[in-house]
């Protein structure tokens, strides 16, 4: 289950039935839950100067792919989930069920609620705060610093089921408020309303989510996408929201 | 010519002359033709619980960088030549002479035609169709979800010759047709046009490709580009466009 | 100090107190100044065809992170320090103190001043020419083919304390003057002038640099942000920018 050539200090805690794969380095300041999985190739626990000497936890039954690395001083819920070469600096706290695509880079100081969803090659900024069930798509860059470079840090805030389309930025202290989604290729300079659609480079006002009909069809909402949408989240998620709308 | 660290799986099938770099991991369900070379580090036939069974195929006379990652249940043909830390899920099938430029990441359910070259860093979304001769440029994504996330997918297709510029979105479900230019940082929510220039967020029409002139002081045209630029394609390929423009 | 299962080329030239982290590969025509760390899962010194056989050289105290690849024939002042997964071709010659953010990639046959940093993510194209305290952030695309694809090169040209916002491209050709800012997902199509600030796509005057006000109560300007931006300089260089403000 620990491949021969995994490289694991003695001082790491590994839970009960994790494997590891070929060419892994597991350094000592690191908990990992059971029945995870480390690929290949991954460096976790990288020791840093900026750390306070908490350690990386990893929740139990999570998945981290190959080439991927991760600093100590994070705290990851169960069943975390990454795609390949991500990678995590110091202090972030994130609940159950994140994923990570692939390439994607969190660089720290973070919050980020419960199964939330960064697709692949996403830039997290260091103190962003992010709140559950969230989707943010490849190539989207959440930023802190209002004149760059300075030591002025304004971190974003993604409330609860915001969807952020591939290659948008959001600006330095902006709010995506509730259930809002944010269109591709934007440019975010401002608070976004919940459950409205802003589009464009600066991001203007475009619609209600409301009146986005589903492209299958159905002639129905494709927003809030909770009520059609319910793949990959745990059941007792997913009948809430079943009930939520069996009324409507 | 297979380093001492590489760990090949006893169930791959290896042509002729491979080589393989130190520290790479080929897993058992692959297919390797004559002459290949696989650079260090690389992750080859990754097992997928979405795949059926099929083994990942790579072409005679391939290369594939360092640290790259293909999954099982993609089928390449001779010549494929990647960057480093390159990232192919599951059924793929792509011609012969693709190039996938370092940090690219093929999401799987792709059609790629011949001599097909994504520049470094690009996002190929799933159920993307590409034709031949294609270019595409670092930090463009192809998307295919019209309102995410749903269960409905509207892959992106991109026709002969066309060239999209860096930091380019495709939108879900779009088509750019034959010889088509979209500038940089661009983002096409509506069919292309074949042989003309779209640019900017949305993408407008700009101009015929023709009426572009090279910037070599000849005078000549632009485009179509294979009329003077032939470097990295076979033989047979470079002479056909030759006499395409020798009456011309 | 060197890791058991680095495996490092006879004919490398490592300075003394080098540190090489384990599943890294060092070739032959490499030199490594004294005090320098190399990370795990590295390739230093690639073989290159496109190389005439000068070596990749590394300056004293130098730092590269995890899985990064770096080619033969660039030379690197002292002090570099790298994230993790960087890209660096042939060809590329950079003062002391540049930082290369995780996952960047210099594309080669670039000129780089000193003390220039690159944050994660950033594309420099071949032919780029960066001065000295340059800023680029994550997702910076520096470009250099007017009429894509072509073999006519027309690098990009970014004077000192130029700072370049995140999801921007530099079109090819264009020279940004000293102490320039350029807005985060902007399009630069024309020359920048010396401390002005452009923004959007196509990016168009704004305001002056001195106009923007820093955002932490203080009401002094934001730019020349070396005025108050000090963090990671060697002491002379900070010193000689509080006495170039002293008097005003």
């Amino acid at each position: 289950m620990i491949h021969a050539t995994a490289l694991i200090d003695a001082g790491a805690k590994l839970g009960s039935g994790v494997r590891v794969g070929a060419y892994t380095i597991i350094h000592g300041n690191v908990v990992i839950g059971d029945n995870c999985e480390i690929g290949s190739h991954c460096e976790i626990g990288v020791p840093s100067s900026l750390s306070d000497g908490s350690p990386l936890v990893i929740g139990n039954s999570s998945l981290i792919r190959s080439h991927s690395v991760f600093y100590e001083g994070s705290v990851f819920g169960e069943k975390l989930s990454t795609g390949h070469r991500v990678t995590v600096r110091e202090k972030t706290e994130a609940g159950a069920g994140l994923q990570i695509g692939t390439l994607s880079d969190i660089q720290g100081h973070c919050k980020i609620g419960e199964y939330v969803k960064f697709h692949s090659n996403v830039h997290i900024g260091q103190h962003s705060t992010i709140g559950n069930y969230v989707w943010i798509f490849p190539y989207v860059v959440l930023t802190n610093d209002p004149h760059p470079p300075s030591n002025v840090m304004k971190g974003v805030t993604i409330e609860d089921f915001v969807a952020i389309a591939t290659m948008t930025v959001i600006l330095p202290g902006v709010t995506v408020k509730s259930g809002a989604l944010v269109g591709a290729h934007s440019s975010v300079s401002k608070n976004v309303a919940a459950d409205t659609v802003v589009a464009g480079s600066p991001a203007k006002f475009i619609c209600e989510t409301k009146t986005i009909k589903l492209k299958d069809g159905s002639g129905e909402s494709a927003y809030p996408w909770r009520r059609h949408f319910h793949r990959g989240y745990p059941e007792a998620v997913v009948a809430a929201w079943v009930s939520e709308f069996a009324s409507s």
